[in-house]
């Protein structure tokens, strides 16, 4: 863990690569599994579970009955836990709820726009080392508000052929309508061309590894939608002396041990905060487990040392951070002119895991630089836009000859007639 | 022109049809090209121009005295008429910008949502048979409002190596900061690498050919992002007898010349209404240009009766018309119903010609049956959205509790210690 001090520009490029995930690798496995997903409906889905996740399935679908089990597994705490991160989760993404836009741009020309919910979403929850209930939480809250009807949940069984009960309980306490067993790459292809047990969805949103990621992608030459492409999570703090070396370490590691391939980096004004921080991750780490994915993923990790707070924004906004915490005096100048991140952390007791469990932000976030054109998971993310029009005779007077000259120049001449045609009539009835 | 009498919803699946786009056809050409554009840069580009274009050009890149030419070679009535339009757009896409969302989700829990400008975007202006100078505004003033900084417009040149005037002089008023002579594939492929002349861009929006949609679609796998896959252009109308058949014509026929793929839809509760537009349209048509056009693309126009309205709405949602024109005396009804449409017309003075050019809407809009998990363009396509927390003390220790026992359940615990090394810091303070 040495720390680079004031790097020039031109080093850049090099400092905010992420570790790369090529999808031409992946891209033949992508498609034949699509292939056959898209022929042989859930014979296929059941194929894979036995190849990938080494479970043959009696049921793809999760019944009422295996909900019910789940919901009596899991504990009282957790269940207040959840509760309390649902109620904030749903406030805030309530608060996003917005009213139509309108306006009259002329007299009798109103413009107004509307949003309406994308009505079939399909939600992706990895398996993996970690049961992500929070994601859950993360993806069908907002769904559920925007008024998707049918939510479709997609996660891969254990090899006793269950889900985990707390993604269960909280897919069943926010609204999930249909819960299937079922991961990656056949998952995501179930749920673009619909099998006979998994919907057809319009849209598919949340995290995975590369070949979910690949997925994802591959599933938009169906017209599927999604959120974004997903990479491994990362984290940067900026921090300066008014920082606390003990807490900022605690937030990269809890970064650090998502996966081998997340990344951390730290930015500071203070060559002392650097070397406090690096000396107290080695403390801090001795006392937790998944020790080998944190010791790895550290292995990636920038301590980076800028003269210039302007010039540390800069670079930041260049790294296009998905967690960006801010503990600094000048917090003000950050909030302000950061341009590119997916979640902002302010303050020194606004920890990482605030927002990834219980704040009411959304942890669905941009990864990999893609901060810079993806917005994270809002309510939003469920929803289209359409625009309206009404126009009055007085409306269509008004604009009219602008519509006819402009037609005419684009060569378009039904169009210009579309509008002489009305002209014409309110001009014989004036007459 | 037959019509179709209450289809029964097994058949709503062949009536909803587009003309298939496959990408598969084209995939070798794309992966071909950007692959050249990424080695070779510019000089991939001017190959290109050269075969597809025919054109050897000598600027890449549009010069200030070219752009000065242009603004001498467009008429005066233009301007005014362009100024116009550009006007409402403007006004209509400025009421889109919106207060940052906020919402303390429990004492010291405070959370907001920020609107962010996209840095770099590229705008596809297709050459083609029309000049579509309105797709400029339609684009390019969005994206000025928003605030992005870097605006690169492509547009293919003519065989004397020119772009229309009206694209320029539209351009040039819009605030675009870079105009790039190049089309189609090596267009797209630019914009995502970057060239030596074309700068690199975070996200490419604008309208074209299967082939640029492709493109498109194949530059999300290197980060780039997008705003829709692109079909041809369609409107489907609603029409009772309270239509206008004249008018009905007019706006079918308005949107037949687009081009021969494209697709016209009327849906009437009236057999009479039907016969009348289709009596009418042959009439209207003699009168116009681009003939051969609008009689291909009349061929694949549907006529259909439905004796429910609200069988009628389940239709057109399922259908997910990009533009939908409602002339029926129950338009509260559909306009309350819709679920599924780029942009919706009210009423017998709302041709789709108004909100194609001048009425301050955007025609930029999801064809193909994307309006069911698609946006048109908005001043958002444009901006991504950051979140931000902060939390004081007071904060931490209400949610934290949460948190830690969340964070245990999903087996992270370096998430739960960023949280117990900071409640226990503030115990110690207390006590």
């Amino acid at each position: 863990m040495k720390i680079i001090k004031n790097p020039t520009r031109n080093t850049w490029g090099e400092l905010t690569k992420r570790p790369i995930q090529s999808y031409e690798a992946i891209e033949a496995t992508v498609k034949l599994i699509f292939k056959e997903v898209a022929v042989k409906g859930d014979a296929a889905i059941c194929k894979y579970a036995d190849i990938f996740d080494g479970v043959r399935l009696e049921n793809l679908k999760v019944t009422e009955a295996e909900i019910q089990e789940a919901v009596q597994q899991v504990s009282t705490d957790l269940k207040a836990a959840i509760q309390l991160a649902k109620n904030n989760i749903e406030r805030f993404h309530l608060r996003q709820k917005s009213i139509p836009i309108s306006l009259e741009t002329m007299p009798g020309v109103m413009c107004w726009l509307e949003k309406k919910p994308i009505q079939k979403v399909g939600l992706y929850i990895p398996g993996g080392t970690a049961p992500l209930f929070s994601t859950v939480l993360m993806l069908a809250i907002p769904a559920q508000l925007a008024g998707c009807t049918e939510i479709v949940l997609c996660s891969p069984p254990d090899l006793s052929g269950k889900i985990n009960p707390a993604i269960l309980y909280a897919a069943h306490i926010c609204g999930v309508t249909t819960i299937i067993k079922s991961g990656g790459i056949p998952a995501i292809a179930g749920m673009t061309f619909g099998t006979e047990t998994i919907p057809k969805v319009y849209k598919i949103v949340g995290p995975g590894n590369q070949f979910v990621t690949g997925a994802k992608q591959f599933a938009t030459q169906f017209g599927t939608a999604i959120d974004m492409p997903a990479g491994p999570s990362e984290l940067l703090v900026f921090a300066d002396t008014t920082a606390n070396a003990s807490f900022v370490a605690a937030d990269l590691l809890s970064q650090a041990e998502h996966g081998k391939d997340s990344q951390v980096v730290l930015v500071s004004t203070s060559v002392s905060l650097l070397q406090k921080v690096i000396r107290e991750i080695p403390r801090q780490l001795a006392g937790l487990p998944r020790q080998e994915i944190v010791k790895e993923a550290l292995r990636k990790a920038r301590f980076i040392y800028m003269e210039s707070e302007i010039e540390a924004l800069d670079f930041i906004n260049e790294y296009a951070p998905e967690h960006f915490i801010i503990c600094a005096s000048n917090e003000a100048f950050f909030i302000r002119g950061i341009q590119n991140a997916g979640s902002v952390f302010v303050g020194n007791y606004s920890p990482e895991s605030a927002g990834d469990y219980a704040s009411g932000t959304n942890h669905t976030l941009p990864t990999n630089g893609f901060a810079r054109n993806y917005s994270g998971i809002t309510l939003d993310s469920f929803q289209k836009t359409i625009s309206f029009q009404k126009l009055s005779p007085e409306g269509i007077l008004a604009i009219g000859k602008s519509i006819e000259v402009m037609a005419a120049a684009e060569g378009l001449e039904a169009h210009k007639n579309a509008v002489t045609i009305r002209i014409k009539a309110l001009q014989n009835e004036k007459s």
